[in-house]
């Protein structure tokens, strides 16, 4: 049976729905939850959404009430979201299973079957493509809300449509929400356009160190906790430098270090196109992925300088 | 008569088409151009871009010999693009009005006729929008390269999609241009991922003079000369600063100043929820939209700060 009936189905059999998002939740986890979960309200489901962790702040308003943090009883069905694998429900993992019927619903590459019914589509550029499919073949009435939701879920997920993913299904299905009644503009400037003040400050700084080196094709640049106190910043607002250091034309490697409260440094990276930078974490002993990827280093901060832009320069002139 | 298919008929008939965007083009500006452009060479008109002032170097591998610094000869038509007033050709408007039939089309909000058929939308996202349905009015074979014109335009105008001008409409279009190949992944790495360093150095230095005011809710920073001097940047490096300044938490109006040749300064505004920059900028002898407008001050820093900031003041209270 395809995975979309068969959970389609259950959904409409099961009373009660528990939705679990990936730990570090992003705006395609809550997003994609949140619309499924006010579909099943609106179907007379008792449904919440199991979260383990924070709800990180720039998403927080998304959230009016849907979000428990301990099931009150089993449910009927638990359905993963946005989960590429069972590690990222961790400490939720005996409360899914405990329910009679299981479900996942991803979109990750690398995805591991996990649960009964799995509906899985690579091609989908967020989860939200396919809970909104879900919710079409469902029968849902979509509100507002439902398309508010799926849009956080689908546009952060795609970067504003930048990505690759983003295709001619994406904007067709954002083309669908805005007849549900969607209005993006409040929604993108509670996630874009809301960078606190303390974090333009911690940015201004931390690009003001930026060394640009291998002849142009990396740069590096770092915050101490001593810039994260003097700005009245918070150690997360730290968040998009490595995306601006990596928008800096030629430049092939991006790498910023982070003093950690323990004086070590935490190492991100990023590649543009060509270099490898998953494998110069893993030499460090970090990991992540081709292009993007991290790792620590025991050093106080020239030092940690030193061995990463060393590291660079090889994996560039590999 | 309808000015679209006004316009559509005088193309079919006109041999020679000049094309001016206005100056200081922007993405929709050039790549409205272009896709017109590209149209009408299909349709073996003899078309050209005619501009007088330099591409931005964001948009400079758009441009594959399309625009042109001197006429040759007399058009039949000349095509005003995206320009809400005669004072943006200025230079080129003996030029402009010396063909036999003259158009403009055009999405600004204070838009004032100046040519015989004008076809203006200020609901339109971006002039892209006009000359998609242009295109299609006309039956244009939509190629990848005119797609990709439009998507730039569009995507650029709309501020990937994020500004309020973004609707149903943009999103179908947008769907519509991967339906003739559009590929959005190398236009958005060349736009945004392909910052010059001098320009992170000069986008740094005026974010550190930006001044907070009205309570948290306007802020406002400048470029000099000097500055721009200094960092090495030429003065189209400043692009991205106004939105840098609007994202920030509980700012409703940002503006930015850029001292011009002259030594006057270039004002740009943008307002993020509920103020008006349109009349602001109006006021003060400018013109735009609600949300993006701007305008020439015609004194020194301190005094252009002072009036800016009171006007914007005054736009919040109202």
């Amino acid at each position: 049976m395809d995975p979309m009936l068969a959970i389609a189905h259950k959904l409409k059999t099961a009373e009660s729905v528990l939705l679990f998002p990936h730990i570090n939740m992003d705006g395609d986890a809550l997003g994609s939850s949140i619309a499924l979960c006010l579909a099943l309200r609106q179907l007379g489901k008792n449904c919440s959404i199991l979260i383990e962790d924070d709800i990180p702040e720039y998403l927080a308003f998304l959230n009016k009430g849907y979000c428990i943090r301990n099931a009150e009883q089993i449910p009927d069905m638990s359905v993963a979201v946005d989960c590429g694998d069972v590690s990222r429900i961790d400490r939720r993992k005996e409360i899914f299973y405990s329910a009679a019927a299981t479900a996942c619903i991803d979109h990750h590459l690398l995805h591991a079957d996990f649960a009964q019914d799995c509906l899985v589509d690579s091609a989908a550029a967020a989860t939200g493509m396919l809970v909104f499919q879900l919710l079409e073949e469902m029968g849902i009435q979509f509100t507002q809300e439902i398309a508010d939701a799926l849009y956080v879920a689908i546009m952060t997920d795609t970067g504003s449509f930048r990505y690759s993913n983003a295709d001619r299904r994406t904007h067709l299905i954002i083309a669908r929400l805005y007849e549900y009644g969607l209005d993006h503009v409040p929604l993108c400037n509670a996630i874009y356009d809301n960078v606190p003040l303390t974090q333009v400050k911690l940015e201004a700084k931390a690009m003001d160190n930026m060394e640009i080196f291998a002849n142009g094709r990396a740069c590096i640049a770092h915050s101490t906790l001593e810039m994260i106190e003097a700005a009245g910043a918070t150690p997360d607002q730290t968040e998009n430098i490595i995306d601006r250091l990596r928008s800096i034309r030629d430049v092939e490697i991006a790498i910023f270090l982070k003093e950690k409260p323990d004086g070590n440094y935490k190492a991100s990276f990023r590649a543009k196109s060509y270099a490898d930078v998953g494998t110069l974490a893993y030499r460090l002993g970090g990991g992540g992925h081709r292009k993007a990827a991290g790792c620590t280093v025991a050093a106080p901060l020239e030092e940690a300088m030193r061995i990463l832009m060393n590291a660079a320069e090889e994996e560039l002139n590999r």
